[in-house]
């Protein structure tokens, strides 16, 4: 049991908001980009990957997002539909607008880096009319991304569905999710990662994450207890704070903390690792699982797909994870 | 008496955040622009009608802003010292910008409208680096114009404040000031109205501008009453709804209501109104007053004002307001 | 006799093209600008005053340019209507533009400037489908503000209106007329200047503004005679050097030589003194005058604008003007 | 022989100006691009490609532009270099700007689009200041791509290679490679492509580019004649105008016309195919022959470049070029 209370009567479990791009993972690994020859095409942007992870997992997902007008767009629309996710609220943006790229260079499973394309990009053109009341009314959950803060006007949709997701009682996830790239400055990034956080349930981020929202209000802080307990103030009834391969820690409202599991795994690369465990985690809460169980289930999660090339691709189902756990045992 | 508790130990009385401009003044009034040939400077901008009003009451005030490397930003600052409104956080921007300008065209006393120069405008090059927590720490309130909110990085620099202001108890005063010069869109507006006045203690506001802020959320409500009970499940202890000539009526969070005093006038101009009402208002409430009392001491300020040629230099005293309402009784 | 040869034929004498704004000028003279309280309006823009200037000098003159949809922008174009120059060809920009500001200071004779509101002008919203083809064929001279190149669209007008006028004959005038502001480089202005200057008939400039138009192409040139022969080879037949108070030189395809006369003034500010100068020098041309002549009738109409607080309203007549050089030998 | 004359004394051949970027070609063709899961990177972009073809040629090759400071910058100057052209006057662009992409797809041999990403592309920040005179006066021949006009800086810096060029007796070829993204509009297009052809020696582009460039000061005409005879009047000393599978035409100052020959060819798609014509015609000039031989050259190079899956890739030797049109006979 966990101390979040979703709305049983609802028919949608959760719906995501915010990026949805293109990875174009390098097919030759462990060496440079400037070598790659050719690369393979998967859906990504990390609400994406969450919602195909919570969809395999048999959750009802849906997306809030737009999707450029052109062939990678469609590509994105057409994944959506044949993962069960619905798309009836991703907007073709007409503006002219791409699709962001991401595309992946493996060096060594621990030498990870990405070529973003992200000028101009769809989904940050997502806009406050784009949120329909009534479609946030009927979900049990939203997530959104740190990223959809970035910039006008994805930003003002992120409020506009922060306000309706309180009015109509979804438990509201929020995954940092900071990139630095599309932010002017980090003080701009502090100021709308505070205002979003405090309408929201659970905020999931690494600690670094963390110490740049503190930045301006409580700065050189790395107690992530004091962290925490800020939120708990607002809105916040779980706060989650990455600490890398040292793990995660949790800390509830009630003052309970938490210490995640850790499981080994042949590491291809890094990629994905926090957007499989943020959907793993949100099932287990979803299921009204101890926090701590969650965890553990988010965990194996992420080692299940930093052992596979692709990210949305390799999101595990439910009886995949609990093979995995029960075969680390 | 009224609800609102300001740190009587502390020595700044008031602290006003926004635009400082220009006002240009046609000379040869009772015809259009067009025909006008010279004009008269005044310091012009909402939050420094309102400082200069609070300084001419008696109050100890400061400033937080941005102005133009030039001869007019240079006005600017001689003027504030002169009133005697301390001008050590009010920043002289180096960007290339320019003081926001405002010819006033005065066709009739009921025909006013205004000339807007507000591209690359100093005011809103305001920083968050400009604000100083120790500064706004020292003071017993804060007033933030919504003018301040139409554009980075001055919206992110007025929630920093905001936040300062909450974190050491200043009272918080929200002049919404809409204009739509500047802002993009409705949507937009709506969003950033609506997440700064969840952290003020007193909001004031024409009804179409609430109505503006419950575009999205409320839209078509024109209940004063529900407009008002919104903002007291945040920090909002009063709130001020002003009907144009059908004067005001203001809501406390302990449910009373208060209907403004209107005052004869032989009115010049409309210009100004609003910021010699808040000023007195504000000063009312600071020296403990009932609400209804403070809202006669707004109103009479703002007939004394209309009444004259220019905004800020024809802002009264204290003296003078309550002489003006011995007289009209 | 001069080398040009106007199309009698034609009816519209000559047509000016750029900058149409306003002046404000300080009413109180001799103290910096922060001290000044009030201004008086007239009519700016150096295209705009060498048109009034030959219009005053009886010339059937023309205009091309945009103005602001505004009161300022009404003004301009009832201004140019009075003074009898043809505002057919001046499109309202309804795009949100403003009039360009130039409030003078003018601290001393000597020590005059100019604080510019640029930002966002309706002047350089001028866009090539604003250039009428049948309207410049119709003309004799047409003249060309360097400014009216420093940003599109009206930097691409520009060269279709230069296109149309050599197509039709028209004896091409370019005042160089270089300010910084607007311009993002030196080098960007070098291009179009001289992208501009192969295209005309008289080329007039400052030495300084040669040495720009030189900064790439033969830096650190001063001669001003190879400064003016690099022209030759392209569509010029006459250069004007001006050096200040030390006066002009102009240089002709046929290898002549003139040095202006400079006459004595009671300077009251600098200001102007290029526009009247070249209006009256155009004129001079336009009448078949030699050279020099000519020359000595702009540094006439130069000293006497310099003498009185206008620009635009301060353009002498042909018979001011030779009864100020009757009275100053 | 033909009416070029090249400066043998000169060390380097060929230079090209302009856009080098990268081509994504999708691996399993005749399907639409959603549908294609892999793509294989090419160093793309039409100046990349005929200094490519020059170079396979054997013509002693360089390149002036800008790459992104990132993989696929160091990947296109790493690719220069094996392929012999000159890289050192190849800035790398520290803007954060990026590598322009072209995604190709292939639904069938005469069904082919591309789907670009062009926001804030590195070649595009080609600046002035990078256009070295020494270099270009060591060359014997200057190639200009029409879309580095297309912005500024890349535009002025465009026009400056131009003027040295004409100083040092480069011969100039203009190749209008027109597309229609980053152009504002069309009257902009065809000012800046006018104004650099009137400073080029040849000029090549197909019927639709030369109406682009008529647009205004020539509408409607489709005369080949007429247009190619324009230029004559400045600079221009041979006018190529393709008419697609028609066959090109080409005209000459002397008044001479020349008819392309066409060859069969197993179209696999139809990009490259001006890119690998412009090259070998180049090519031909540049040996001294007569207009049609070298036009037959280019046609045969590109049928050869249209039956392979790459472009800059398949560029031909001379050796493989005389094979192939001698098997064609």
């Amino acid at each position: 049991m966990n101390n979040l209370s979703f709305e049983s009567q609802k028919t949608m479990d959760f719906i995501a908001l915010g990026r949805l791009a293109i990875d174009l993972n390098a097919n030759e690994i462990n060496k440079p980009m400037e070598e790659t020859m050719t690369f393979t095409k998967y859906l990504g942007g990390s609400p994406a990957n969450i919602a195909v992870g919570m969809s395999k997992l048999g959750m009802k997902t849906g997306f809030i997002g737009r999707v450029a007008d052109d062939q990678m767009g469609r590509f994105i629309a057409s994944y959506l539909d044949k993962t069960g996710i619905d798309s009836s609220n991703v907007v073709i943006d007409k503006s002219g607008s791409k699709t962001g790229l991401a595309f992946t260079e493996i060096k060594s499973p621990t030498d990870c880096s990405i070529l973003m394309y992200r000028d101009n990009v769809a989904d940050l053109k997502l806009e406050p009319k784009d949120i329909k009341e009534e479609y946030i009314k009927g979900a049990k959950a939203l997530l959104i991304s740190g990223t959809a803060l970035s910039k006008s006007p994805s930003r003002e949709a992120t409020f506009v569905a922060l306000d309706y997701a309180r009015k109509h009682n979804l438990v509201i996830f929020f995954d940092i999710d900071y990139r630095p790239y599309t932010w002017v400055s980090e003080e701009e990034t502090a100021v709308y990662y505070n205002l979003a956080a405090e309408k929201c349930d659970v905020i999931i981020g690494t600690r670094e994450e963390f110490d740049m929202m503190e930045a301006l209000t409580n700065p050189g802080n790395s107690d992530d207890y004091v962290t925490a307990n800020k939120w708990f103030d607002y809105n916040a009834k779980i706060v989650v704070i990455k600490h890398g391969k040292d793990g995660s820690i949790a800390y509830n409202k009630e003052g309970e903390t938490f210490k995640g599991t850790i499981f080994p795994a042949k590491v291809v690369k890094t990629f994905g690792a926090g957007d499989s465990y943020a959907s793993a985690f949100i099932y287990g809460l979803m299921q009204g699982w101890d926090i701590d169980k969650a965890m553990e289930f988010g965990s194996a999660s992420a080692s299940i797909v930093i052992s596979s090339h692709s990210c949305s691709d390799a999101m595990p189902t439910a009886e995949q994870i609990k093979l995995y756990i029960e075969k680390s045992r």
